[in-house]
């Protein structure tokens, strides 16, 4: 599908919270934690139900929002549940250049590159090869995929300074956008110190209980809020308080 | 603790949300539904824990609302754990005279009128006297008090349109605003066919899974959505769709 014009109000909207141009972080990329949810604060209708929340427009934000990232984190779950292609439409004709290259989190690599949408868009010259993030050096690896390995801790969980560490070392990734799912969304809104920027969409909608959720095991609030108004949507752009 | 002066966008901008001036509906009373919730669509931190989630300038819209309803209605697990005033402070200094009058949902009557705070601002002219809604006429009535019997089914659940039908007929109650909490809110929020307008302040906070939840058993898509954008809240005023 192809994408609408960007809504003229959104580049401004959207500037203090992009990755700085700048490369002064030399230990980790610039993290941007996005995401779209209901009023209900989910993000899905269920599991593997594919849902639309937020108006074409926001899709257009999320481009033109991918179109300043190199590198788009998600988890296994999401990787699984929704095939997403994760390439960036915004910015013109070379949409592998722009696109920011993908990152997924498959610790026990549940996932396949081969056969999934992103291969595809690989292979049609439309979007990166992914990064897919592993507790151990895979003995069969994908042709087009790297492997990044990074030990995971008793409770099978990556550490996130030193993950992010090794991608802006070792892949010269600066800057890093966080699409989900509601796991790693749920981890991250509560890490002030490594999330730079907070983009949520909240579409006019209640999703119902069985959804998938968005919300985190203890409280954190936010500063340097604002809020962008769309058609339908309302679009909350702010820091987590340090 | 005074009210600040009503945002002046504030008025056009719920024009289209408010119950109309005319005496139309002769069955029921116009319904608004309205609260705050935190971006993870909590309500309250926890049970009994008061949770300021809003701005002040939306507690001014909240009273201002309340100044264009007749009645002001609440479930008896709010009444419990918040003992909230429900006057109006908006409008002059004739308290009682603007404030709706509270209604309280409390079939098996665990909630005392008697110490309470609408007690209070009822003995000091600042508020009107709540009507009970109860399974049945109880032997000992408190003082100011009135009580609106009205039977429960065998889930122990008012039937919301004979309530409803009662409050207009009996009482003469043309706009009830629902001010929660999380169990009317939940029930309502499917009750496209009884809630005439929908308010919805969003503070840009996360109260985290321990708090009390916003979220109907299945979904709810809504329509004529108009954003309102305060200091730091969004407030969202909509009609559930039919
Ligand atoms: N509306 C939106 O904006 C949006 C965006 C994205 C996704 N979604 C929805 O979200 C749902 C998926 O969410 P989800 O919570 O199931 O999945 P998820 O967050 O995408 O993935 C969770 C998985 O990622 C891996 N993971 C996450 N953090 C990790 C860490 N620190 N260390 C190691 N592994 C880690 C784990 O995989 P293993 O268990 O394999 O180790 C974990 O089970 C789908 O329904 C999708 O549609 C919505
Ligand atoms: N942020 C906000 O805008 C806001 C506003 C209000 C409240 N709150 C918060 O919400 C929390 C309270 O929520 P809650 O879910 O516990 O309580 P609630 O919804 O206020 O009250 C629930 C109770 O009301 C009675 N009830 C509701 N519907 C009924 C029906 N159809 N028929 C008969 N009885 C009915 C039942 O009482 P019985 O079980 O006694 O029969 C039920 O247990 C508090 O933490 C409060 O702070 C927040």
């Amino acid at each position: 599908m192809s994408l609408g014009s960007l809504r003229p109000d959104v580049s401004d909207f959207l500037s203090p919270y992009l990755p700085p141009n700048n490369d002064e972080n030399l230990s980790r990329p610039s993290v941007t934690l996005t995401y779209a949810q209901s009023l209900d604060s989910r993000i899905s209708k269920g599991h593997g139900i594919r849902t639309t929340i937020s108006h074409p427009e926001t899709k257009t934000m999320t481009h033109y929002l991918r179109y300043h990232h190199d590198g788009i984190l998600i988890g296994s779950g999401t990787a699984l549940a929704d095939n997403p292609g994760l390439n960036c439409k915004y910015g013109g004709p070379d949409a592998r250049e722009h696109s920011p290259r993908p990152i997924i989190l498959d610790a026990k690599q549940k996932w396949k590159f081969s056969g999934s949408k992103m291969q595809e868009l690989f292979l049609s010259g439309e979007g990166k090869s992914p990064i897919i993030v592993v507790d151990k050096e895979p003995a069969d690896k994908e042709t087009g995929a790297e492997y990044l390995a990074c030990s995971c801790t008793d409770l099978g969980s990556f550490d996130w300074d030193k993950m992010m560490h090794i991608l802006r070392t070792r892949y010269r990734i600066k800057s890093v956008m966080v699409e989900g799912g509601a796991n790693v969304i749920n981890q991250l809104i509560l890490r002030p110190d490594l999330v730079d920027n907070l983009v949520i969409t909240i579409g006019p909608t209640f999703l119902g209980r069985n959804g998938v959720e968005v919300s985190p095991t203890t409280g954190m609030s936010l500063c340097d809020v604002n809020w962008w108004r769309g058609t339908n949507d309302a679009v909350l752009a702010a820091h987590l308080s340090k």
